[in-house]
């Protein structure tokens, strides 16, 4: 979640004025223009994300696809002359393009020029939705981020035995998806490995479409070993995602001893001694 | 659950003889009048969702209609009278109308009255089992009180986190869902952007319906990176809840809020507000 | 676990000779006949519970129904003929009749005798798998029971929050039961609100049969909302075991410090003390 | 995981020059040539891994078929020569033959002279996957491995409780599935008992095809009943796997045997041995 402070770090001291105030409405949320400016941005992301999950409905489009269209363009172009503008107005141009919110930026607005291409590209604009993380940064909501950051550590303290985990499961799909199709076959739905592999991760998964299910008796006593076994392997990343956040939120509890009881043990918001209650 | 206190809170003692006798029957459980009242009351309320339920079956409804419509009535009637006399004997009728019961105790009462102008709408009744709760008052299962406190307190605890977590699910679900209407569309049963997302809520959460399955290759690879981050990324809330419950334990943090500046969440062993070092 | 025990304390030494040599082939496991008495009665159990289940089955029961029949019946005498003994080489009768093994092995073989006059009923006779229970003893599978004990305490522990658990699904299931009926409707398969109180179950467990799935987009909206939250709260009864089954395995490090060096933390098993080696 | 050791204590130093040579690039990945050999067998098994996923598309095979077929016997010759290889320059070749890698190796080539006899064995050929766990050794993953051997330890530790638990799951599913055929018969698509034990693990494990669902009132009573138990019952599992982990993490185990009595499983911290009191 670093990336939101990466933009934080773009402002620097050498700007003409105009750019340093206009980096200050685009960037900034602390200054009433810059508090609207934000809350506009988001109100005109969900529009045009709204906008285009009606596009795709076809009774809506078939009314109104001439006014969803001029929509899109609209708030298409609206968003490239955003982009420029941040472009323009920042320290470090290259820094921000690279960044996470400038590839999320830019990512927001080529779908609709790529359209004039390639059909059905602009559904693609829905990436815009991860334009709304900015919100975070408007609604002040820095606790938000502070247990996502929390939450990001434990993952990442959990990365290596997650891919141990996947990579077993991986495998496992793979064999006993390549014995269903040997034991159930095309005739049953099982029409090649690929199939039955997807069949398997459908059925491990505890998912279950049932638009493949296996009909022989012994494919159903193969299909009963695969769903206990994707029962009860759903334990193993929910107990090394448990211990790692168990270790991240424990840290929390403050290490600083009171100065006239030197008890110890209080929270990291207490700023009394919870048992003399002398100040910390 | 402390909706459950508030009724205690409102009886005072400026009330006539017979308002607080009735009080007294209709609000507490200690006397042998009251507990009988309060059985009777949830014995009505059983009898009235029952009723409400086999209304709803078709063969049930065509021989015993108008029998059950009379039922919903009686009920009804008697329900808003308890109301009245509820409003009538405690001392801040207001402040009772506004809780968590008296809500409860309106919406019980409401859709019959509604359902003269807007069929279908009696069958909403059912929220008359909320009404329900009461018995863990009758029974004095405090400890079961007890428990559901520290539940609900781990649920708070991890608040934030969830909502972090939930966004993240949201995101993800929306960005699924729009790339397999463009892998899928709508001659795969992918009618719509928003038909997806719910497709991509169906695996993700694992329930996995099968009214609407992906029939190309690309679009089951697709479903099964979807169904494997689902199928991982429930450890998520598991890992928050399993922290929090742990510390809700250990910890028990006690209900007393500080007499000085009235804060909360001191632990059990303070004996001084961690906020302002008063006395608790 | 503990009717495990219960047939051991049976044994009382005021009985006759060849009741006290019936009594120990039967109820012990210690001598070599003990043993060959329960290997015989528990292969006896499968062959019978394999009968049964083959039974089942419309082709082989064609073929070789008679067969299968009068194998039905030799077990059920069998087993009948074994529990007339038990009840008369026990110490106390009444107590062995009345203690879990009792009932079981009288449950295992009513059916036979209740298919005569309710067809159908002798297929309850799977029920004799639990006699397999008694596995544990022949095996000397005590560490297995000791396993099973401490699972058992980890769930007593967890019961009152698992039944403020439960009440809280049932009434989630009610209401969003009622409320798919209302917003969708016997057209769209929800018959009648029992009928959609099972779709919602259904959807919350993340079952999804599919055999009823809504239609309408509020429906399909309002079902997600079902599915995060049967994926979300999948969470609290997960925490709730883990941190009490976390409880109930702590207490198995050893309380014992080392006489020689006062160090502490051992695991139940050592001996000798890791610090130092001294004798524990 | 200790399989990953035994090709390397394969290497005894009484070996014929080029033996030794010859081991050192097939066994080893620490010289270039070594390194490339691995690398080029990893892409090997990869391809012919994909190439029999292909061969089971039927409208691959049908254009491409004598190409695929082709390829399998090119890559199950060189893997035989290979196999033939490891066992000429290894230091002891039945050690290799009967080691995990021996046999993996050994049953990826088998299936494809099977198929000679036995039509649809060349499939099996998927367990060529296996072979893949090789690329931890190449790509240096030795932390890879240690977390596996974390994971490993967690599992084997819960071992005996999730025996228990595998037994109470599959007594329930045949009780319930037993049940259902009673209340849902033949008729409602429970043929037999052994399809309805199925149907009961399709719906404990909360996969839910819905290729077999209940149609009675009774029956989706009962189905509720087990899909509910189902949802709650995960949480043992869950529970068992995560306290094992979190003592497997925070006690990181020593893999260091005494030099006494041989016995393992000391503290890291430990320095004498627990058991017999021994310098470790």
């Amino acid at each position: 979640m670093n990336w939101l402070d990466d933009e934080r770090r773009n402002k620097l001291p050498e700007r003409a004025a105009w750019r340093f105030k206009l980096h200050e409405v685009i960037f900034e949320a602390d200054t009433p223009l810059g508090k609207a400016f934000d809350v506009l941005l988001i109100l005109s992301i969900l529009a045009s994300v709204v906008a285009v999950m009606l596009d795709s409905i076809y009774t809506v489009q078939v009314h109104h696809g001439t006014l969803l269209y001029g929509i899109e363009w609209f708030f298409t172009l609206l968003f490239s002359l955003e982009y420029l503008l941040r472009l323009v107005c920042v320290g470090r141009p290259f820094k921000y393009a690279t960044s996470f919110f400038g590839i999320v930026d830019l990512l927001a607005i080529i779908p609709t020029y790529l359209s004039l291409f390639l059909a059905g590209s602009q559904y693609l604009l829905v990436i815009r939705i991860l334009r709304i993380l900015r919100i975070f940064r408007i609604l002040k909501l820095a606790t938000y981020l502070g247990e996502a950051r929390l939450l990001m550590q434990a993952m990442r303290a959990s990365g290596r035995k997650i891919v141990v985990f996947l990579y077993t499961v991986l495998t496992l799909v793979v064999i006993f998806g390549s014995l269903m199709y040997v034991i159930e076959g095309p005739e049953h739905g099982f029409n090649s490995i690929p199939h039955s592999i997807y069949w398997a991760i459908v059925t491990l998964t505890t998912v279950g479409y049932g638009d493949i299910s296996p009909q022989t008796p012994v494919g159903q006593a193969m299909a009963s070993v695969v769903m206990i076994f994707g029962y009860a392997i759903i334990a193993v990343p929910t107990g090394i995602v448990t211990v790692e956040m168990s270790h991240a939120f424990k840290r929390k509890v403050s290490t600083q001893s009171c100065p006239e009881c030197a008890a110890e043990g209080h929270d990291v918001d207490a700023t009394h001694c919870k048992f003399c209650g002398g100040r910390l």
